[in-house]
């Protein structure tokens, strides 16, 4: 009989995420050190180097856990939608910071960037297949191949990010968003 | 009768200039060490703080380079043609991640923040100037105000920044920057 139960062992798991989260949040990726996350966490270097290997495979759960989730939205109203939950969720913006500041090891490290994009596939993943369907129910515009409306929009979603993390104004970006929405859609009149 | 005439004090800026955004590119914000800026410039300290206060001066200097620059481009081609300009050419997409790098600052330090946008002002002064003539020649749809706009297409350029300094794949987003053109123009048809 194991001596822990694969229910704590997620509770514990969630645990070391959460206080992670907020300590990457709060001192970036350089700034949060082993005695910051144990802090943060209220475990032992023991222990939540347990659960993740290192730091990095620390930070890339928190990624693919960000991918997942945004990923059940897009599924449900769309990659347009996530973004209009980041401008309204103040919270998250100094989290997604730290992704820009990994920036220069994603460039220069391929294997890092490999991780990275495996870990945030998810989002990737929905985006395309929503717009497949929306294409199918004739909801999306047909002059434009599907491929290229997801790219636009994962790069307008990395432009609210970055805009997002370097705290710039963003309370009435909500027109522009409705901009980026309608640029992706089947013509109202024919 | 001045020892130094104002173009050998211009020329002495630029050396300065060029060297230190080569220095950035390879080394970071952080990793841009006075003794590395001294190599790269090929002059002493006391020569690079003499033109510029601090490296947080050396680095707004160069962001102010690059609005300028862009905003030339954006008065005669628009600010898509910058972004086309981007996607071309390579070589500065490792400073255009330094950008990134210092997006904590920017978030958690207003007067930094403030200093930034005052240096890059011009960028997006050329780009709403020149959305103006465009409206008023009526080149751009007229459902969307102006400064709505500018701020998709500067929201877009964040993204393309980013997605460059993060090192993606970035071949095939010729076809994405055509639809954001297009998003912002007037209909070929009514």
């Amino acid at each position: 009989m194991p001596r822990v139960s694969t229910d704590q062992l997620a509770a514990r798991r969630q645990q070391i995420l959460t206080g992670a989260r907020t300590c990457f949040a709060d001192h970036g990726y350089e700034g949060a050190t082993v005695r910051r996350l144990e802090e943060y966490t209220g475990l032992s270097r023991g222990a939540i180097f347990h659960y993740f290997r290192d730091k990095e495979a620390l930070f890339l759960a928190l990624a693919e856990q960000d991918a997942t989730r945004m990923a059940d939205v897009v599924a449900e109203q769309g990659l347009v939608q996530v973004m209009r939950d980041l401008l309204r969720g103040g919270s998250d913006r100094s989290w997604l910071g730290t992704r820009l500041e990994v920036s220069r090891r994603l460039r220069t490290d391929p294997e890092f960037r490999a991780r990275w994009q495996e870990h945030s596939g998810a989002l990737t993943a929905a985006t395309r297949a929503r717009l497949e369907r929306q294409a199918a129910a004739g909801a999306l515009r047909d002059d434009v191949p599907v491929p290229v409306l997801a790219q636009y929009l994962e790069l307008v979603l990395e432009g609210l990010v970055s805009h997002l993390a370097m705290g710039l104004p963003a309370d009435d970006l909500g027109p522009v968003l409705d901009l980026v929405e309608n640029a992706v859609r089947a013509p109202l009149m024919r």
